[in-house]
């Protein structure tokens, strides 16, 4: 579960149902697992096999649906559902998720977890040719290339569509008799199907949904692969050959719920693992191990177990952080960081103290955490991150797409240290990252299937809309090098 | 910091500061470290030596002030607040402290932790006497007796108010140019007085508080004691000089903050040397030791490194839990419970698990505990308790007083263990839990100066209005017992 | 009804029912139909017998009770209600009326309507005696004192603390058996006994409420009475027998619903009648008549015919003034007022306009009228008041309790008719004002039963706390003269 | 203004703005004073040249903007504004106005009010070729055609799109760098030019949103005509010649404000003319003559005037009117009506009333004003209606789009006697009606450039994708005489 004290973000979560009574509580409830994959928007579709039923808001899931009667509209049997992270760009409510089309020929309503490397481009083309959106979202754009080729019928026109667009896309599209779901050629994001005990079938971002509404986990979705869910059961067909998984690695590091089971992996179990391989890789002198709290607790227990210190409680996150914390005065300003995470004086003081952190992203939080530590008498501070140095954007679906707000883009680990103020700062390495998470049955696949690109630039596809500022953003010397490790 | 998944419930935090630009922002930080000790109501009130400004709503801090201008209308350098637990009755707005009354000799402003044991009794010789109440809650009795007496003067007529006031208490009163904080002859609620680097003194319900505004913790208001702060800076007095500390021992069992040092003694310390001395007390055969979050971690690592076990994560507390849950259809009421706390099957499955908790009052979250572990897959469910079985009620301010809703009340261990469905259930002994907390210079102090009288009855004071009842609720041979035992 | 162009308030309206089922809607549509009376608040207490429910808050009564459910809280066949204007001092929730007081005899509400001219002497006798207020409110003061008494019984508590208070009151009690009006000695205050075809009785400051719920007026409550309705029907007793009509001029100008009958006159009659007698007075030279919505309309056409000059809509007020609307900038802020009032361009240019007002209370909002017609092309614009000039305070419920602010006891008319900037002025005389409204079988009371002290500063009462700064706004010589006139 | 009594509504209400600062603030006043024309949502799209901002929601224009940050986003000296009415269909945010388009080369915000003749037959032509809708508003077509010819450059694609829609429409568009302005070639809808002091041009859908701003009103927006607005001031244009004004007759009788200009006459002068030769046409045996207020108030006293009887207020509105009145108990249901208007019984009783209402759509609201009155003791009741019966649908902008709803389309009117229960029952004819109104200077238009088409069927365009429907609901022997009268 993402810490709210980093600014690194997933951009959203879906859901999907089809077949079950209470379609609209079992997506509220499968929404509420997801909320940590987004918190700015939420938004449920259903049906009925007649009409389709749409709400939605900016805001915390419990914040968007307040009174039983928000509930209660959305009737029906199927059900699409979206937890939204806005990235850049207006957090209006046009661009809270799920979308809802209304033609002549049928309503089509659409939720989407990832990001299109070649959105500007096809938006720009449509719009040429006469297309008018509703909004600023990447998302938007399935639906026009969908109605381009809607003559061909709409599962053709979809695969068609699908081809169309790139980057990493994980689609969940509702019509009044059917549930359709589609992942990108790389499997970028996570998307798993669940049977529940009555045979409905559900889809989501994560196992974790499965679990909240007592649904079986059977499979993740493969690369390429559409599922259609209809009266007649589920059918699975693909939009391309040409596949090879590459998922985010961040979701095993940072993003996904440790209780997620994503290709077989559960995400504890391969943070704790992080934890153990970093102690391996990276023994420091300390006197006990504290995590930050909450996404670094289990590598931080599994760096204790591996090293063999003492696990301990030095940091504590409070659980009543105010979303709309009234912004206290400017001498007061600093005081206020410790509202989200304090630390425990009588667990650290006199301590040489071993911090474990899942990243550092703009290194601001890791400067505080390692002052708080300080302030509250630790004698030493040994920072250790249970990933690679984050220097390169992503452009699938993780908030960071420019260079300039990555520490590790600009500066070497012991000037970061120095920035920081630790007494060391050391990374676990890709190798080991790739051993810990220790996807199976991925064949030769580069990385065990995992995108580690963040780490070491490799990206799995072409950047599209995206390459040539990516390429500005280094030197000369640098850009022929990036240059060629794009695909 | 409490589960909100028990039904154990604190009463009350108060926060106070006199001499302090930003007063108001101050409260505001501090309740916001209270916020765990009350979640029904805040409020505060200040004054600028002038007027007094109060602000007070129900719901949470964050939902009470929800604009800039809702702190900016408090003007002033000196402030007391309020965070509030509804207890019994009406949660009207009413109720919600600081009170603030307007006299025409000057206002007086009251915010009150605790539970008087004489309130019935005494509002009714008030009523008679002419009195009008505006609210509930028996912290209104404390002004109406001060106004009784006020010919005497606001500090002597203070005085004999608290001589006539049982019970529990922790008042803090604001006037237009003093603070005044008092504590009933046991200290049995804490409160704890810092200094901030101008000077300026702060008064608080845990030491957390004083962390958040920067006050360095000088000491702990001693039982029967007044203290004064004015623009001479601080005077202390007493009311009674028949005291002896007995401070509620389920502030360090459950309610206080882990960060939190009351009488000298941190909280999560406390907490681990519990699970340590119940690791030697009762060993169990298992793979793993987990906790249930948040507040049962400190006492769950204490247990693993005690028994040498693997400390996990098998359950995992969600961030988002809503407040203002949609309720579930019947049909999915069960799978609600899981929105607050999940089991991880990948850590649990096909082991035997030692589950830590604080403590048990009903019984029904164990029950849903080991339920949620043994679907996770686990072997075994071995429950083990940081706290001796609570059987008797409080009458000093925690939201238990009646035994009939307490387990350990009506239950032996072995009948509780079969109705929760573990394979094992065992609690730390009051021997034991007063070794843990180990309190420092308490003398001869019964119970090294711990009100344990949730585990054995041994009450620090009369019960006045509520003896007859709590005698009734005992049959016939047990009433001459538990009558003897009463002072 | 009140245009809220002028800063003339009325303080409050109560209503009452007994004995009838739908008690809460009952008294919705009471208060509703006496808004005009008080929109700075509203409440309803109803009791069933047992218990009591309030529900209360600032705001428009449809801003208090938004939602089925604030209503359907509020049980039983009896209820009070109160919809108040905020005068001085804080608009604070706990000002709101009806106010509940619970006792461990009995719990008692109460809704006023009125001022008390003791109440600052009152107030601080019942502190010193130990009482504790919970408003600012003169109207709380009743309890205080019925407490003190109370041991003599409610209702002979009742009748002593009704002699004690002094001013303007219609008091509302309602105990879990009976509901309780009261009127002052001078029934400065209208309040009217209607009864329900089910035979249930209704008591409301106005009869349009009795209208509303189908109530049919039985006679209006008479100065010094006490009303008590209870499951034997209704009784009537005296508190006073020194007694002597002088009801509120003001009522029958401005305040009441021209649809009200008050002693036997319908409001609306007594308007026009008063606008006849003003175009006997004070004929002018003009083309057209017009009148200030809404308030002044029914004058108007009584000028209009009573001069034989056409009536014309020269003015006209906007349905949708926003009571929260948006400050406009400081460039726009003079055409802002033309949002609520403007002139209709069409009809008064070019043309002697004639335009009706009810009376002046600043002055402010005659000058801009002034300058909106001219500004629309009136060519002359004679102001017609029909009132005498508005020169002395009100103390019994009319928020204008000092004479600063009043234009006419600051200035001649002719000066006032220079600053408005109309081309003449002229007012009612007080006899001619007695003779429109003419109260029947009021037999040689002063005034015909009327009170006009606003405009010759012959107050029915003495002053009380109120005395002292009402003479110190005077120069030397007309402090004796004023000092002489009063009781 | 629109008594909300009566189902009668005009669909919305435009104002734009170019070269001003405080755009926000002048389109905030200037939608206020159109509030009549739309309550169910509002908005307002500025632009600081750079820029579009967009700030709408659903209620009234208070509800909307409801905080000074809310019109301060809105940066920018030229701005336009909407106020709706929902027809039928969802009243869902998507369909509030102004739309906001964003294109790669340059956003466009669109105002529009009126009603399109062939909108499901374009939809679907659009739909068919990729268009994706986001409202199901007819409004947003015109975007989707322009789109489709934008190739040929901004302008020309308007005309083309003018040409190709059909119907009642008055458009107001904003780009960046212009304001453009639009009208049907019919000129059905009001829609008028300003100019403030320093030069910025205003238009909007009636004079008194100029008079607000301070803008003089210069001219009538021209059938066929578009204007546009930009730093180099006024143009004009025409997207057609082929026009003929034939403006709804209905904003005279009841719509618009009856301080508008529209086409040089004065509503409210149009009105008072109506009721005096209704009074010719009419005349009756009455005592008294009242007007529904408020939109009936001058034809009544224009009714009082010819037949030389008292004008009188008789029924009165209540100024607080709650739109989110909460639905009394079924027993009450009939009362509340009385809470909009009532009658005043002290005018009424024992009179021969002459009720001039302006028309009858339904014929409830009439059956119960004269319940109301004979319930307050009339002796007799005589309804005479400033308008002559309304018979057939408008399919330009008003809500009533087929006759199944229309009293007058189903009834003679001495059965609508019956029905209302007056003692007489008299309609203005349609010669009177246009003879009152009196356009100047429109040559031999039929009607003196008036649509009269709801009382007579005389549409002054052909009907589209509504003709099918209107003929089917006559019979068989009407429906050829209904065709042959269509264009």
């Amino acid at each position: 579960m993402p810490a709210e004290v980093k600014s690194l973000n997933e951009e959203c979560g879906v859901f999907g149902v089809f077949g079950a009574p209470d379609a609209n509580h079992l997506t509220y409830l499968g929404l509420h697992t997801l909320q940590h994959r987004g918190q700015e928007g939420a938004g449920i579709v259903t049906t009925d096999g007649q009409e389709m039923y749409q709400y939605r808001n900016r805001g915390l899931l419990a914040h968007v649906f307040r009174n039983q009667a928000d509930l209660d509209g959305l009737v029906g049997e199927a059900a699409i559902g979206h937890v939204r992270y806005a990235t850049a760009g207006r957090q209006t409510l046009a661009n809270v998720q799920p979308f809802l089309f209304n033609f002549h020929d049928g309503d089509v309503a659409l939720a989407h977890n990832g990001n299109l490397t070649n959105a500007v481009t096809l938006r720009r083309q449509l719009e040429d040719e006469g297309a008018v959106f509703q909004s600023d979202s990447d998302s938007e754009i399935l639906i026009h290339l969908i109605r381009k080729h809607i003559k061909a019928g709409f599962i053709p026109a979809l695969k068609q569509s699908l081809n169309e667009v790139h980057g990493g896309f994980a689609f969940l599209l509702l019509q009044k008799d059917r549930l359709i779901a589609a992942l990108d050629p790389n499997g970028l994001r996570p998307l798993v199907i669940g049977q529940m005990e009555n045979g409905a079938y559900v889809i989501a971002s994560e196992s974790c949904a499965l679990d909240i509404v007592g649904a079986k986990l059977i499979r993740d979705v493969q690369p390429g692969e559409i599922i259609i869910v209809d009266r007649d059961g589920l059918h699975t067909d693909r939009f391309t050959d040409k596949t090879q998984l590459a998922i985010c690695s961040m979701e095993f590091v940072y993003f996904a719920r440790p209780d997620s089971i994503i290709h077989g992996v559960t995400v504890h179990n391969a943070r704790k693992q992080m934890g153990r391989l970093l102690a391996q890789e990276h023994p420091v002198d300390a006197d006990i191990v504290i995590g930050v709290p909450n996404s670094s607790l289990s590598a931080a227990s599994g760096y204790a177990e591996g090293s063999g210190l003492p696990y301990e409680m030095g940091l504590i996150k409070s659980q009543y952080v105010a979303r709309s914390f009234i912004q206290p005065t400017q001498a007061l300003r600093e005081r206020a960081v410790a509202l989200k995470l304090s630390a425990v004086r009588g667990v650290v003081a006199g301590k040489r103290v071993a911090v474990v952190d899942d990243s550092i992203v703009r290194g601001t939080t890791s400067q505080k955490i390692v002052k708080m530590l300080r302030d509250a008498g630790a004698k030493e501070v040994h920072l250790l991150i249970a990933s690679p140095p984050f220097r390169f954007p992503c452009f699938y679906g993780i908030d960071i797409s420019t260079r300039s707000e990555l520490m590790a883009a600009h500066y070497s680990v012991e000037e970061m240290r120095k920035k920081i103020g630790a007494d060391s700062l050391n990374f676990l390495s890709v190798e080991n990252l790739v051993k810990a998470i220790n996807l199976p049955d991925t064949g030769d696949a580069p990385y065990q299937g995992l995108t580690v690109a963040y780490f070491n630039g490799d990206y799995p596809t072409p950047l599209y809309d995206y390459e040539a500022s990516y390429l500005a953003s280094f030197n000369a010397q640098e850009q022929r090098m990036r240059k060629e490790q794009l695909k």
